[in-house]
């Protein structure tokens, strides 16, 4: 959908995955984490050290693998990531961390490399150790799992997931110095049943060449705009993170600012984080279909971005939306408490392309023809503040009972 | 709950309501603009000038009414307030604000006092203009039902609700200079159906002498520890006003912060603003129990203050006390996202007598005793951060199947 927003300067690659960028191999096991007989251990493998960059979540409790991760980032070089799910390692203390250093260590030393190039992040129940004996039988089988099919790749994919309803990744191409470079990505997303699963991660892998700083940086940049501009529920995991690995392997000239092509690079990037962002929405717990909100028109893209989430937020909008109801009193109501500059006088307010609110005065509109759009798989609200040239847009999803159902489960 | 947390410096008064303080009239009656057959327009009456207060709320979008009410404050004084429920009269335009002017001086006229000395609340649907026609039809009626007795404030009390499922008032008196002072109050709540309510109102009477600029002080104070301190879902309406009125008559020396009694004066009305907004808390939107958070131990009383916001208000530890599931871990990772200081290492965390993390670290503890203590009706969470002295309480609901279908109601 992104695509729609721009002439594209990146194209899809039909099933593409972490796999498809050259230097990379990946793979997944269940090594008994899940209750189910469901893949629980995954990794990610470069050929050589790739240029690496993460992005945290600003929760104040941080799982222990995250605190490991950016140990090892730090240094600006990765060969692996090793993933697992079940268990979030998260408020376990000091057993906590030296798990998820022992993670670290044996998984490097299972594919020959140094620990400190290996990345560890963890995505389940809080509040419990992990059970590191079968992290490490695991461990040991997983090196002979890897490889670069799409088999391989979607055995990863599956490994990350918790209660997601489906497996969430792309791949796209874009041209640099006339080579052909791939950007791709894995996430997996909102899912906090029995008792209470940690919730975002990504992966991006690539095989342009770029330094690690310049990678961190655009990292930043399109996760603003991305994986920032989700809600499922307001809520912030202890575990939120991605990583993004460089393998250099297309052979283009070092990426930097004044490159020719680093907007179609950043442009793709940004496209892959989309995609991934906008799967955890729509596969939000509970969730019937994806919600957008286009805010433009406001004093600043902060200003914007501040009104989208606000309304993106709203469990009345969002209860609203999943009873297929045009209610545009909760979504003036939310933008008029969002604490950035709006002018009460001159807001615009469309479901679609159903205008229901011009210059902040209610529009007459068939309710018959809202009842239809609202009950689509997606729904776009836009809303125009005609106070200045800042824009944003935020994604998330219906508020229904499901959501109820799986949030209010007793923990067994 | 209030007297529990200090030596009461107030009695309760059994039965007490808004014409419980001396010089106070109040009514209610059926003009036409709910559906049903309920009281949709009332009124509270003082026989002479009250010294008069106003808080609003903080939405950009501010209906008709609070403009016209904000009008009439500013002069220090109120003879009565009007209030009609049903329709919001927000989003309305210059027609909207025509028809506040108009219900102003009607009432005003119809009473033989100043327009200007008249405060206007609406409370209902939002983007609808008023039916003015049945508005002074009750208006021409409102004065004959004005009374001080127990029927005649239960009919205001009945006038002023929406989805609201009980009527909520309180009275306490205050020994002041040797004379009984009392405090009453009468809201209404949180009921966003069919198809947009804006949502609280709040009306406090007194026979107190004070002056209008000290009971703006006091009403600001006690509002920041009451009102602001509940959620239902974290949206703002764009009517929420809470009025206070003093008539002198209970004969004290005018009440200033030197007073002796000052202190036993603020906190009898602080109660009185307390049990009005837990009862709204209570009542919230297919509530089935309160919910209380209780934070120590911050940095500042702001710190508190924003913790105790934020776990009230997270749709996961709403979900998970309305499935009586101790979930302890979705209590820590709000506390995380607060976005204010927090040590990660000195957390405590107890849903009522049972502590379920020390020192940020997991306590076993009894599962079945947790599960009777959640299935009662109010849920009081502990939260100590061990970092300082600031405070602060705050008031919710669980989050249930009903808040979702209540919402989700189409507008028929």
């Amino acid at each position: 959908m992104g695509q729609g927003n721009m002439a594209a300067t990146y194209t899809v690659v039909p099933d593409g995955s972490v796999t498809t960028p050259q230097g990379f191999k990946a793979g997944g096991l269940h090594c008994g984490l899940k209750k189910t007989t469901r893949h629980d251990l995954g990794a990610i493998v470069c050929e050589v050290p790739a240029a690496a960059a993460g992005v945290y979540t600003t929760n104040v409790f941080q799982a222990a693998p995250l605190q490991v991760t950016r140990e090892s980032i730090a240094g600006g070089k990765l060969r692996a990531v090793i993933v697992n799910s079940g268990n979030a390692n998260a408020c376990t203390g000091k057993q906590g961390e030296a798990d998820a250093y022992e993670m670290r260590s044996a998984f490097a030393e299972a594919i020959g490399v140094p620990a400190e190039q290996v990345a560890v992040a963890s995505t389940g129940v809080i509040g419990e150790l992990l059970k590191m004996d079968r992290v490490r039988g695991g461990i040991a089988e997983l090196p002979a799992r890897l490889g670069s099919s799409y088999e391989a790749a979607d055995d990863f994919c599956q490994a990350i997931l918790t209660t997601d309803l489906v497996k969430k990744e792309v791949c796209v191409s874009v041209v640099i110095d006339g080579k052909t470079v791939h950007i791709a990505g894995a996430s997996k997303g909102s899912g906090m049943i029995h008792p209470n699963m940690a919730t975002m991660l990504g992966f991006v892998t690539t095989d342009a060449a770029i330094g690690s700083e310049e990678l961190h940086k655009l990292l930043r940049q399109v996760t603003d705009v991305t994986f920032n501009m989700i809600t499922v529920d307001g809520d912030t995991s202890t575990n939120d993170m991605l990583v993004a690995m460089a393998s250099g392997f297309a052979g283009n000239d070092e990426l930097h600012a004044g490159h020719p092509d680093y907007a179609a690079f950043a442009e793709g990037l940004r496209y892959v984080c989309e995609v991934l962002a906008k799967a955890i929405a729509r596969d939000g717990e509970g969730a019937t279909k994806l919600v957008e909100v286009q805010v433009r028109g406001a004093e600043s893209d902060a200003s914007a971005q501040a009104i989208a989430k606000t309304v993106i937020g709203s469990s009345l909008v969002k209860s609203a939306v999943f009873g297929a109801d045009a209610n545009w009193g909760r979504i003036i109501a939310a933008v008029g408490r969002a604490g950035v500059p709006v002018n009460p006088e001159t807001v615009d307010i469309a479901l679609g392309d159903i205008v229901t609110l011009t210059q902040s005065r209610p529009v007459a509109f068939d309710e018959e023809a809202a009842l239809v759009y609202l009950k689509g798989d997606t729904v776009v609200i836009y809303v125009d503040l005609h106070m200045g040239e800042g824009s944003a847009t935020a994604w998330g999803c219906d508020l229904t009972y499901d959501y109820v159902r799986i949030n209010a489960a007793y923990r067994t």
